[in-house]
């Protein structure tokens, strides 16, 4: 039985310390690490300054079996990170033949651009590494060892690093290490409180054995509960694990929208693949929100037709059939628009479900009547259209995303309510 | 003259760690930090670990006169940051009356749910802190002092620490240093490659005072560029500062989109404010995409009437009047189709410029002819419509955002070319 390999993220760039850019990279690559059973300790985010990489370099040594870095490795002047691991590994630059030919290569082929004298040093790493090449774009990556630890540097371009690890770096790691199984079990729940979650599940929690944990995610006013275990005998964790989520799925079954670790609109896109059913959108406040999210899942054609997004009185006149009538007496945000809304969107598509909401998200258009953040749904099929009115106090983009979510919600408790 | 102000932020929670969470809180925290002239050095992630937490606490004051904590502050067993910072600080729990009352009104008038044992829990804090409250939720936030350092602890949830952040933090903090003038100026590129603006910028880079920088962000196949300066001096630095900004400007502009730190999508509806004309999108392959990037803006109704969002052939016949011919014919991705989208948009809508977009985006649905990643786009006014064929050769979600900043930008191209 071998022990806990430990891994430590470092991401380099001053835009990370001035939040120009928001830090996807390590999330992703903290998903992938703990799937192959490595376990994060740390993720780090310094500046392009040298001192600091390098003391990030030395205390995460102390800390981790394998130190992943990001960023830092671009073309241009404010990259520092390939020379100061040339130091920091005692190595010299030479040029990599497999990296030379695959810079040639994207300036060639891809970008059909003439290459210029600065891509050129994109091929050039430390004698002391072993190449990671980066199938989707200039910069390679660099795998060192030292005093039994590993560090790999990749690019902080989000696809070109994410081809490196599941290609190369995990594979490689997976060959180096002994590794536990690492296993999640996730549902989503709605409609409840972490706190009264929480009261329900605690003589639940206070019985699990010490190699299985329990974590409760907010997520867009919901509650998703994790059970986590982490083991060398995967076999036998298996099933503590699994008997586990069945007791938990049991106490919560009240509030459980989905059992598996997948958002709200995979589990309203899987429930209408399984009727052989399909939905469209008229949407007003999430403005293209509630399609977007639908569309960015592959496959979504398959139960998606589409969606009005009717910002103007004029196109929610025009395409979902809105009495003016209707909107000049009950005004955008009523239960009248958004019924009509949706019996509109019926008419006007030939999906056999439907959901449609108007809203005020702020900051402005706020009335004493109706406050920033009233929202009316509608869901419904061809039949019928049941709607809610809901009310939200964030900000914009916040409130965007709970009535997208929330509207998802009722929509597929409209379906399993008429079965 | 003072000396540079710094901080570290720690982000606690195992969901970090096992990448369930991006950390959007620390970028928002880095960039109104910078704002206030308080320099970042360092973030860092740990989990809900006892020893992880107090070694982080312990570095990080080594190297920041600021310590902020988010995370940790829950009302669930796998919150222990709080017991932690009273030993850490030396004080004793205590219920403070503030947050107590705070708690009550929360449950009673907001969420009108009783009152469970475990958020009274929330409102106790070690009696060695100042209390923040909480304006947006139930767990106070807290500032202690040690040693000449200072250190804040927030909730996770963002909404509750930026509320605290803005109202609470940053003001205290003004208050406590005396902070330099950061500034920074940023403009926005496009249709050019990162080596080759290095480059076209190498001697005007290599001329800049030492306390002012410039950075290359890439950006959606676009390219920020970012002057920062910092400084006791602001009004002589803000003279220099925007003289190499004006200079910066004149070597880029054939390239130039934008001198404000601001995205495509603004630059668009600034574009159509000023000359008090509207927009539509007919969208197929970015499935609304484009109309939540114009929506999350606020105010984006006096420039944007709406979306169609034709995912199915049915919707693109029926909503954007596409011959079934030209889909059979030509397929639904094809200059004939979008063109026939746009048409169709400029009928349906009262719009005075229109987009329409329909590609393969992945990872399935690619054929020898039209491999993933084709893409077409239209944009055109009332009169005229103009047709691009893109390729863009990433993942889904990135093939998705590129094509959506590519057919804002070739809008914006139209509109000024056709002045």
């Amino acid at each position: 039985m071998g022990k806990a390999t430990e891994a430590s993220i470092i991401t380099i760039g001053d835009e990370l310390l001035i939040g120009q850019v928001i830090d996807t990279n390590s999330a992703w690559m903290a998903t992938e690490l703990n799937k192959a059973g490595i376990h994060v300790r740390r993720r780090v985010a310094v500046g392009d300054k040298y001192k600091e990489i390098v003391s990030a370099l030395d205390e995460e040594s102390e800390r981790a079996d394998i130190i992943l870095l990001t960023g830092g490795l671009g073309p241009t002047a404010d990259d520092i990170t390939k020379p100061l691991l040339c130091d920091y590994f005692g190595g010299k630059m030479i040029v990599d033949p497999g990296a030379l030919k695959n810079v040639k290569q994207i300036f060639e082929v891809v970008l059909k651009r003439p290459m210029i004298e600065r891509n050129l040093k994109q091929a050039e790493v430390p004698d002391c590494c072993t190449v990671i090449q980066n199938a989707r774009g200039t910069a390679p990556g660099m795998w060192f060892e030292k005093n039994g630890k590993i560090y790999v540097s990749m690019p902080g371009v989000p696809h070109e690093m994410k081809g490196m690890m599941e290609t190369t770096v995990i594979p490689m790691l997976q060959a180096r290490f002994e590794l536990p199984a690492i296993l999640h079990r996730t549902l989503l729940t709605a409609s409840v409180g972490e706190s009264t979650l929480a009261d329900m599940l605690e003589d639940f929690e206070s019985d699990l054995p010490k190699d299985i944990s329990l974590a409760y995610l907010p997520d867009y006013g919901m509650v998703r509960l994790r059970l986590s275990a982490s083991s060398f005998d995967e076999e036998k964790i298996t099933t503590v694990l699994d008997e586990k989520f069945s007791r938990l799925q049991e106490i919560v079954n009240e509030y459980l929208v989905t059992n598996e670790d997948e958002p709200m609109q995979k589990v309203v896109g899987k429930l209408l693949l399984s009727r052989d059913t399909t939905m469209a959108t008229a949407e007003s406040c999430t403005g293209g929100y509630i399609a977007h999210l639908l569309t960015q899942m592959p496959g979504s054609s398959a139960f998606y037709q589409g969606s009005v997004v009717a910002y103007s009185y004029d196109v929610k006149e025009s395409l979902l059939f809105v009495k003016n009538e209707t909107l000049t007496t009950h005004g955008a945000v009523s239960e009248q628009t958004v019924t009509e809304m949706h019996t509109g969107l019926m008419k006007q598509t030939k999906a056999d479900y439907g959901i449609a909401v108007s809203g005020i998200m702020g900051p402005d258009g706020g009335t004493p009547d109706k406050p920033v953040g009233t929202v009316w749904v509608a869901v419904g099929d061809r039949k019928a259209t049941k709607a809610i009115k809901l009310f939200f106090r964030f900000d914009r983009n916040r409130n965007i995303q709970l009535t997208a979510m929330s509207a998802l919600n009722e929509l597929r408790k409209f379906i399993l309510g008429n079965e």
